[in-house]
């Protein structure tokens, strides 16, 4: 059955939230007495819509049903997932606390977005204290996936299941503590980047460029002891502390102090930032930021680690079934068109209509046996030809589907006619592609085994009663 | 002429400041009195060798000539640029920059990796301090852009020329300050890491994944404030601080004080590391950070953004001469095969021939006139039909190079049959690709104006006097 969230606050991080649950199937309910929220939330889903569905070389779900509700009671009834995003006063959320648990299921998880309370503080005066827990997000929540879980142990245990299934990483943290723990790290930087600033060392933009054109790039890969582990070489990780520890000692920050933050020092950073950033309005340094993120993390999945292989787990998780009637052209995929295939001509580039053809091509050797536990057996199939005609452009944001005819199934060859539709039935592009099996020892072809051949044949048998299509003649 | 760069200090920082210089083609010396400088340099160079080159998609420099010199004296005398990469001791750096001064060239750059010393305290009785300075280089070298530059305003300037042009992003630090300005924050969230430890709220595995599935991720192409900019919305930077503020002075970090590190304390990093880390070698480690880095970085590059712009540039830069002599095959690409192209057949998958040809293609057009300008101007060709010939193999780091026959130039046409090869002249792939001039406007085929025609008139004269390929006759 379709799961349900109520999102308490639509703000940046309600509506991340919103957005996040709704385009994994979720229905979703926001309530916010604020009168601007369905254009908030409208305009936080466009921004999630073109981006998080590319993250997976799958088909999306459905997207659920979004509603509003100012009546939070009313909002809150049916819910599985009830998360708090008000502002950070702990009287407000308390008083929001107590208005969900008159109202909610008794089995409903309750989140809160707090970058900084602790679950006791905010389950202070509860009736079920053991229901509320921290589940810490960062912007843009519809594509970042860590989520800091704070809360009883069987609470967390349950609500990292629920975010598992859409997609999130959730970490589960050992102890309560202020700010969790990734806040404390951003704390610890915010206040020594104040300090640069004041003292006139460095400006917004040289602190961004010390951080992403240098250590950011390893932290979003391996953070910072895996780093340190690599750079300490064979001598091992002790030994690479005792050379970094002395400097510990060394008057190198100046974090036992905190900056005041005077009209003059905000105004500074402001300026400074309007000279960096005010080239771009905020819509388009979101689409900026959404587009790199997204870039960022289809590549960490192609090498299937850290926030990569989080999709990749994702996406094995929801894996769509292989077609099951072989009397008709096969559904071989359904996808959504990435920003990071885009080439000059703002269009899909030629190459990657190669690769979806490739996907297609992979669908029709896992209905014959070569899937990934064949291929590491030391069998697969290369291809060996494709002639590609190009019909109609596509576009990064578009659904695309692809039917294959398969001409021959017989010997060592798969012979493939792909077909790639535009959501809505126009035709793009199409594929005439031959595949060989072979050997991965020899790298050299070779025959497939009974058991495949047997699948080829009634393959071939059943898709050679079909027409042909009208584009295989052009 | 070739220039020169003399790495004093063969450690993992120096090998990674030779690499760089190295496959950029300048000549290095090394100079290290221990006897395994020669081993560990080779095996920084082979990582490095393995995804420096790939990083750009054009063809890559002639790597210049590595040599070995114990005498610091000898290997500094004809050098450019001369790096020091010795341990972090202020008396035995200041021993080797005297002796660097004394057999160095005048208007040699001399350049300290050190992570914390100003330059007025590397300064201190050299012969001629301003010859001296930092050049702050993060790990691994041969990948990351960012430096640090402190030091006389004319030196730090002549050094970013230097830099620029193999490819870094010097950053000129505006006032010497201890530890500059990235170790800093380093310096912040490694207290902040050891306390979390220390008092069991996180392991080493936990905060690396708070970094790399958070925040890591938005600083590896935003950094911190221009992050917060987009985080705050319309409503400005000033209006953020204003709402962050007051959390400066919470007690979120534990930096006012330091952890004394302990034997026990040592140890539970270590033995934390290796339950996170243990199952990789350091040298797997290093070759999963260099992918990954390639990974994100060329995905930077294909968003032109952060890091990925500085590849932009320098592409831009070293970009090959387009072929002069179109009395032959044309020479249109020259490249090494980059990691993220390798499919589960560990090969180069089906699709980035396509982008090979593509990218071919792209140079015949340039020759016709259909450069970005013209593309911006409004027309540009499209791609319709392209027959691919899949021969042999091809693996991430290999050399290749495209030799292109035009077959036909005419009206709205251009045909062009691609051959790809192996380095030594191995034939790869094949592609038969039949571009069409478009306007970009109403996306339809039109004629190309009497320049570009007579362009065409000219190439396809010159080229179909040649013989055609062997290869296009299968």
């Amino acid at each position: 059955m379709t799961k349900s969230a109520a999102i308490i606050g639509g703000g940046v991080i309600g509506g991340g939230w919103a957005a996040r649950f709704l385009l994994n199937g979720w229905n979703v309910i926001v309530s916010d007495p604020d009168p601007e929220t369905e254009r908030k939330i409208s305009e936080v889903l466009e921004n999630a819509r073109r981006s998080l569905p590319a993250l997976l070389d799958n088909s999306v779900p459905q997207e659920g049903k979004l509603s509003f509700d100012t009546s939070l009671g009313e909002a809150v009834k049916d819910a599985d997932w009830i998360q708090e995003s008000v502002p950070e006063r702990l009287e407000i959320k308390h008083k929001v606390f107590a208005e969900i648990q008159v109202n909610c299921r008794k089995d409903a998880l309750i989140g809160s977005s707090t970058s900084g309370f602790k679950p006791s503080e905010l389950q202070e005066g509860a009736a079920n204290p053991a229901q509320i827990f921290v589940a810490h997000p960062f912007n843009p929540v519809y594509l970042l996936p860590l989520i800091e879980l704070v809360g009883a142990p069987q609470t967390c245990a349950r609500a990292k299941t629920a975010l598992t299934e859409i997609g999130m990483k959730p970490l589960i943290v050992r102890q309560e503590i202020d700010a969790h723990i990734a806040d404390r790290f951003l704390e610890a930087v915010w206040r020594e980047a104040l300090w640069l600033i004041k003292d006139g060392v460095a400006t917004t933009e040289e602190i961004d460029d010390a951080i992403r054109f240098g250590f950011g790039l390893r932290w979003a890969q391996m953070g910072l002891f895996e780093t340190y582990r690599v750079a300490g070489g064979e001598a091992g990780m002790a030994h690479f502390i005792e050379q970094f520890g002395p400097c510990l000692s060394w008057p190198w920050t100046k974090l036992m102090d905190v900056p005041e933050l005077t009209d003059e020092l905000v105004q500074k950073i402001a300026d400074q930032s309007d000279q960096q950033s005010g080239m771009h309005s905020i819509r388009e340094l979101e689409r900026i930021r959404d587009d790199n993120l997204v870039t960022i993390l289809r590549g960490l999945k192609a090498r299937n680690w850290g926030a990569g292989q989080t999709l990749v787990e994702h996406e094995a998780r929801t894996k769509p079934e292989l077609p099951q009637d072989i009397s008709k052209p096969l559904n071989t995929l359904n996808r959504v068109i990435p920003i990071d295939w885009t080439d000059y001509n703002g269009h899909m580039n030629e190459s990657r209509y190669g690769l979806v053809f490739s996907d297609a091509g992979d669908i029709v050797m896992q209905m014959i046996g070569a899937d990934q536990t064949y291929i590491d057996g030391g069998l697969s199939y290369f291809t060996v030809e494709n002639l590609i005609q190009f019909r109609n452009e596509t576009h990064p944001g578009e659904k695309v589907y692809v039917t294959t005819h398969v001409l021959q199934a017989e010997g060592k060859k798969l012979r493939l006619y792909h077909e790639m539709f535009r959501d809505g039935g126009e035709l793009l592009c199409t594929c005439n592609q031959l595949l060989i099996h072979v050997s991965l020892e020899t790298r050299r072809s070779c025959e497939p085994g009974p058991e495949m051949a047997a699948k080829m044949a009634a393959l071939h048998e059943a898709q050679s009663k079909l027409p042909k299509s009208e584009s295989l003649d052009r």
